[in-house]
């Protein structure tokens, strides 16, 4: 259960955050962030006003909400229709501006309320939602933590499973029960729209350097083309690399890391490749410390690879380069900060990030190397301890 | 790769219902929608003019869309400020009314879409595509088939992993490995806001009686309350039922099907529901052919539970029942048609349909049985075709 502190702590940043953006409630109702503020996934709404105490209303299952989530008021609303009487209840009845989590809420749900709701501004609270969610507690930390140790005990294995003659797929499937036996939730979490994850996975020779729907510089061709991300079973052959982009799950929270292995010795280019991806991940770990501007860690690290000759295979290949560096990672895979242009406001004491230079070499494959790190006081920690060396097996 | 002649008749059937629905065209961009009315899952509009030819208009990646689509006319669009002069150039300029997938397009894309595409009608063509995707073709059918077969092989691995002194958190991970080694593709979708699927659940004793946030008879309290579904380490003991919801993944589609097993001896009273379950399920069966209204299906199906004195613990128990018998398989796992109240339309040829009729008892377990049927001319197929009796190890 997550420690009533906590949601307190939780909740009273969003109220923060509510009174900065001129709202005078939020009406949370997407799962990662019902779960953030609550501590409980039910079919429900959580009423954050300004000024007030926040009150969860649940269409099902009640017994259960009041038995997950330390909040003090919980309620039954079995229909929609309730939701303006209680709105009103709270302070933000007709006239008021009320935030709602846009970037997630189906239009139709976004009609339903503009409907229900008269003479209430349904505004867009997502960005108060996702700054609060990126600074993580001591708590979060530990949650996390457990998370990290899963990828770094499923990376463990990875040079046991691979070797000629075996299918990327069939690592996979081995990885991903390492990971559950090592804890793993199963389910993962993206926000974006139309974005999907499961465990992240093992791309061997040229599935890495495969281009898709993705925003990141892996994808893979996918089992098929109607899901299009992921192995697609390619038979490892000596002398391909083996990008192992792995996610780990526990207590709702999420660990990002990445290793690179090889069939046999790796080529000496992309062994070259791979000491550079090193350098860049040691620069951007030099400069993580409340303050540091997130785009300028992407800038410096394009340079970086630029000055090394690699800058048309940095995050991907020629156009299907992708321009960020890392990203947050919490309760889903794609929180903020996100390390590329245009995101300039400065790192702060608990953000977590994935930083991942990654190159893609067009029918040959990925290398790469990921950790998420912490941001501290005096700097960052380490979540991903995984061993970092190049493992050529 | 999806045929030509498939993507053909699917984009056909759209226009035939956008014509009815009176929109001048449909711009699809969610992930499944896509890969089926494309044949790739790119970050893409599809946009379709109820009189005209299909456009597909890639953001990323278009290589591989012109690679993986049959479909003739693919072109870059890099950014949405050239979607207004796509949409006019089919026909559909100021005055048009173009459909949106409102039920899944986030609000923020939605108020987008409304500011870029001025003095066009935003209306909602979800109706007419889950209505199209509801209806399968022989060909979508040997997909779902080769679904299917992974959860009859999977289900054959159950006896073998249960016993008391297990752990059913650990009996799910095993029969993920079966899944998977089976060819299961892994990701799987739900197209419900909120709702997640993971392999489907293993859940063992009190775990399967569980109620939760899913809008089905089986949830369970999950590895955690962030995520609040699925089994939560339960250890099996003597008598307790194993309940086992399993979902096959082949080729963008998904199957559908759930057993039910028991460590040692059920106690009678469970053995009996069980029956009952099954006696529901073939009065099911003889109601399935075209013509056959969903609603009394269910209707039916409720009747039968209540007269033999099982009516408070049907698809749940007392307050937390789910008023719905079954739906609709494909791509998604939720899609049309819906065995439940309300839903009136007849079965038609072509449907496929999970039915599930299932029974819970507080802190005992869940037991029920659950088939998928393809709708056929004369009747039905069953799909699904693991041993369906009862297995007590």
């Amino acid at each position: 259960m997550t420690p009533a502190a906590e949601i307190e702590r939780r909740i009273g940043r969003l109220r923060e955050e509510l009174g900065r953006a001129s709202l005078d409630a939020a009406v949370i109702v997407q799962h990662a962030d019902l779960a953030y503020f609550t501590g409980t996934n039910q079919q429900a709404h959580l009423i954050v006003p300004a000024g007030g105490e926040p009150r969860l209303l649940v269409r099902r299952v009640l017994d259960r909400a009041r038995r997950e989530s330390p909040l003090a008021r919980i309620a039954p609303l079995r229909s929609l229709s309730g939701l303006a009487a209680e709105l009103e209840d709270v302070g933000a009845g007709p006239g008021a501006r009320v935030g709602f989590e846009l970037d997630v809420l189906p239009a139709q749900a976004y009609l339903g309320y503009a409907k229900r709701l008269p003479g209430i501004e349904l505004a867009d609270c997502t960005a108060a939602v996702r700054g609060v969610r990126a600074v993580k507690s001591a708590w979060d930390l530990e949650q996390m933590a457990a998370a990290c140790e899963q990828v770094r005990l499923a990376c463990e294995a990875v040079p046991g499973l691979i070797g000629a003659g075996v299918s990327e797929a069939e690592v996979q499937l081995e990885v991903e029960r390492e990971l559950r036996r090592a804890g793993h939730q199963g389910q993962l979490r993206f926000r974006g729209f139309n974005q999907e994850m499961h465990y992240g996975q093992v791309l061997g020779g040229p599935s890495g350097a495969v281009p898709g729907y993705s925003d990141s510089p892996l994808c893979g061709p996918g089992p098929n083309p109607a899901l299009g991300k992921g192995p697609d079973g390619h038979v490892l052959e000596p002398g391909d690399p083996v990008i192992v982009d792995l996610v780990g799950g526990y207590d709702g929270y999420l660990a990002d890391q990445t290793r690179t292995f090889a069939v046999g010795k790796l080529a000496d280019d992309l062994r070259r490749a791979y000491a550079v991806a090193v350098d860049i991940l040691r620069a951007a770990e030099a400069q993580i410390r409340p303050g540091t501007v997130p785009s300028a860690m992407f800038a410096d690290a394009e340079r970086m690879a630029a000055e090394a000759g690699l800058g048309d295979h940095f995050m991907g290949h020629g156009p299907d380069r992708v321009r960020f560096l890392g990203h947050g990672v919490g309760m889903e895979i794609d929180e903020l900060p996100v390390l590329a242009p245009g995101f300039d406001e400065p790192l702060c004491e608990g953000h977590v990030i994935a930083v991942e230079p990654k190159f893609v070499f067009p029918g040959r494959g990925a290398i790469g190397i990921e950790n998420m790190y912490a941001v501290t006081a005096g700097g960052y920690e380490t979540m991903t301890t995984a061993d970092e060396e190049l493992i050529e097996t």
